[in-house]
């Protein structure tokens, strides 16, 4: 399957792509699965030359598609004025209101304090509801203190990431485990 | 006092501009004002030039310092994926986050169905709330039926427009009426 991550941070480096990598990171060794990250501040100037989809050039073209042909989305955002970034925002107008129905999403932020953590719910949620997509009910919320440097280091944090792996899996039947090829007498037992 | 109307459309012609028009001229017959309007169709490639306040050119500087010296604003957006539209979350970026404390704004937007008229509730209150900003209880919600071609065409968007205006100035004890000079005797009586 197909997973796109997408942090939508405007500078580097950044803790909410330190943490989407480890989502992606840790997805990727479980799961069968082709995955890439985007981030907005890579994207963004080139997303931000088009005000509609019908100006995006090639590369802004490529990125839109890649949004929208992936099956599971990791989306991360600095909260910004109790938001998401607006640069990710406008990502997400130049996404086909269509294309992402059924897709699965994992929602992830960071903030500068405890305060805005539930962003997630409040208003990265709504907005992939409006897309008809499902999203994942584990949301990862972090803070600077759940970091060392642009290191994750909070266990908390870390169990919240395998929770959401989880629920992930749960309900999703295309995304297969990877068979640890040194257990074979084990996975037999199982089969 | 200076009043600064926003547009979030990123298209031309905008019924959301529209609109905004509309409460902004009333505005501007009433009471003392000076008044500016910013549609982000022109504003965003300007800003988008930007991803970090810091990065602001002149042109840009110019459209955000007219932002954080208004003292009441006008903010409208045509609803896209169930909010105001990035193109205009991304200005709200680049404003300083100690910028509009305090400030009057009144809430528009225009959706293709009745079903998001509460994205002003649910989007641009808890946005300017972020702010410290005081926000109009009634906001001006409208969708393309509200409209003759671009023109607003209902009684009912225009008295809520009027109960916008009258919530504005009773709470806004700086904002001075526009006395009508032709009913002077009236005027008198009641001095």
């Amino acid at each position: 399957m197909k997973v796109l991550a997408l942090s939508g941070n405007v500078k580097r480096p950044s803790r909410t792509a330190a943490l989407v990598s480890v989502l992606v990171e840790r997805l990727s060794e479980r799961f069968t699965v082709e995955a890439d990250f985007i981030e907005l501040v890579d994207a963004a100037p080139v997303l931000f030359k088009a005000l509609r989809a019908d100006q995006l050039d090639g590369a802004g073209r490529t990125i839109v598609d890649a949004v929208e042909a992936a099956d599971i989305l990791v989306v991360g955002s600095p909260v910004y004025r109790a938001s998401y970034t607006g640069a990710l925002k406008h990502l997400f107008d130049l996404v086909d209101y269509r294309a992402l129905a059924g897709k699965r999403v994992i929602l992830v932020a960071t903030g500068g304090t405890p305060l805005h953590g539930l962003m997630t719910e409040h208003q990265f949620r709504p907005l992939f509801g409006f897309f008809n997509a499902i999203t994942i009910p584990t949301a990862i919320y972090a803070t600077e203190s759940d970091f060392t440097g642009y290191q994750l280091a909070s266990d908390v944090v870390s169990n919240r990431i395998d929770r959401a792996l989880l629920e992930l899996a749960s309900i999703t039947p295309l995304l297969r485990p990877i068979v640890a090829t040194t257990e074979p007498a084990r996975l037999k037992q199982h089969a």
